[in-house]
């Protein structure tokens, strides 16, 4: 093997996926779900949900967030998705010596805001310094232990099951981007925990899933793939927030590939759409019904 | 806080966990032992054990192993050394770009030899990949859940009691500094799984704890403060590897701080010493009694 890895091994897409996959981790034991963002395992009737990331942000701090909330959000929403009670959260952090341990201590009050706010300790963690130059600021690395009683939140999806986006995309990516590259907009991140969101339609879904990296677009196509179905989705039932909208028509991004931090899709039956979105809407009063399930088998967005 | 992080916070030592604690992580739910190598919590009448860490390691391959195996039999050690069968480890890839994919293969070769070997699947992951400069080469991070039924390995230390080392220490520290420092000896490195050594004798001893960063010192050290007791030692007792030693006395190392990665010190009743030495010598010859529990509150090392 002569090549190295590249930038876009590790944008989460399928490059590193089939990079990681050549190395055949095939066994894996009692654990399922291994390709999604939680795998779980049976224990004494219940199960396990086990989830990691790493966070590499750039800027650590903008508007709405930080590294810390953002890496602690994102592991328990992982957890979340798969219908579980986050029981731990680990955190393990890669400091570069010469760091400010003002902008250090920032970080870690940011996580112990959100782990009091939602009741998940961090339970266990490391930390490692690496020479200056040899680490850019900090790296933060979270993993998560949940449990759920009975099964996990990976029901059947089938045609004609509808698509519910719990509140507008975008928001996220925007607010990072305005203050890298230093531009004006009342953007900010979306990042917080969906724990609530999901727990209280959980019993009225089928399957949930965050819109992280690679944003809607990306979520949605891993359901078709996952499950061998097509999705209809309608472009102008999709929420956006108007300034994140001027922001991309301005900048030209996609506004279907931006990360959201603080949303989910989920799938549920028809006769249980409204009454979710009616839910939901007491959390983000623009969730909507945005799309379904087809029996095709890719992402077709109707734009009329 | 105008102050910035340093080398010596990563050392695993009183400044870290000390600036670390100043947040205040103090409500860490219904787990237990945070302050060690793994946390525990209660579950349907058994335990889960959670543990985390970050690998860096120079150089990446060592006589003996590398980065890979390191991190892998370091992750599900520190759940052994709890009394926890492993369940699931996760594995967080931070890459810097342009690192070469045939080390990548042979470090995840190396992580998947010995998930075989143990029958400890990995289970989740995650990539990271950093603009090149951004990072030096590859940070590996793991995070590992256990399950105990019953009680973890944590029962009452008391003066009298014996301490027991499973084998010969310094090793892994000597192996890499030879390939660090580029000289010659035949040490290698001792890092391997605990699994089955711990097993094999867990209904027999109180504690059990793996002398990594640190080495047999540090350990020591910790059991005393955590137990509010003392240890004495019996220098020629401590079993060490010739070339060890003399690598040692050739470059001035205190070999009593040396990490090992494939050893444990456990503690046990008197009248239980005999039978887990016997034990313990079937995986390593030169598995013995180094000293015991005082009523005292620090490490004497007993040198006549």
């Amino acid at each position: 093997m002569t090549g190295v890895v590249t930038l876009s091994d590790g944008s989460g897409g399928a490059e590193m996926d089939a990079l990681i996959a050549s190395f055949n981790f095939e066994d894996r034991g009692d654990w399922m779900g291994c390709d999604d963002d939680g795998a779980y395992c049976n224990i004494n009737g219940g199960h396990i949900v086990f989830t990691t990331d790493s966070y590499v942000v750039d800027p650590l701090f903008f508007p709405g967030g930080d590294i810390g909330c953002l890496a602690f959000n994102g592991t328990i929403n992982d957890l979340a998705v798969m219908g579980a009670k986050p029981l731990g959260v680990s955190l393990a952090l890669i400091l570069e010596e010469g760091f400010p341990l003002n902008d250090l201590a920032l970080i870690l009050e940011s996580i112990k805001k959100q782990s009091k706010k939602t009741g998940v300790p961090i339970v266990t963690g490391d930390t490692k310094v690496m020479e200056h130059g040899k680490i850019d600021k900090i790296v933060v690395n979270m993993a998560g232990v949940g449990y759920v009683e009975g099964e996990v939140l990976a029901k059947q999806i089938l045609p004609g099951d509808k698509i519910i986006l719990s509140g507008s995309i975008g928001e996220h990516a925007v607010a990072l981007l305005s203050k890298r590259y230093d531009f004006k907009t009342d953007v900010v991140s979306d990042s917080k925990s969906l724990l609530e969101e999901i727990s209280a339609v959980s019993h009225k879904i089928k399957f949930a899933k965050d819109p992280t990296r690679g944003g809607l677009a990306a979520a949605l196509n891993s359901i078709c793939e996952k499950n061998s179905v097509g999705i209809m989705v309608y472009e102008e039932k999709i929420p956006v927030n108007e300034s994140v909208k001027h922001v991309c028509d301005f900048l030209g991004l996609d506004i279907y590939s931006l990360a959201c931090e603080g949303r989910f899709i989920c799938v549920c039956s028809e006769d249980m759409a409204d009454d979710t979105v009616r839910i939901l809407s007491t959390f983000n009063a623009d969730s909507n019904i945005i799309g379904e399930i087809t029996d095709g088998s890719n992402v077709v967005l109707q734009t009329f």
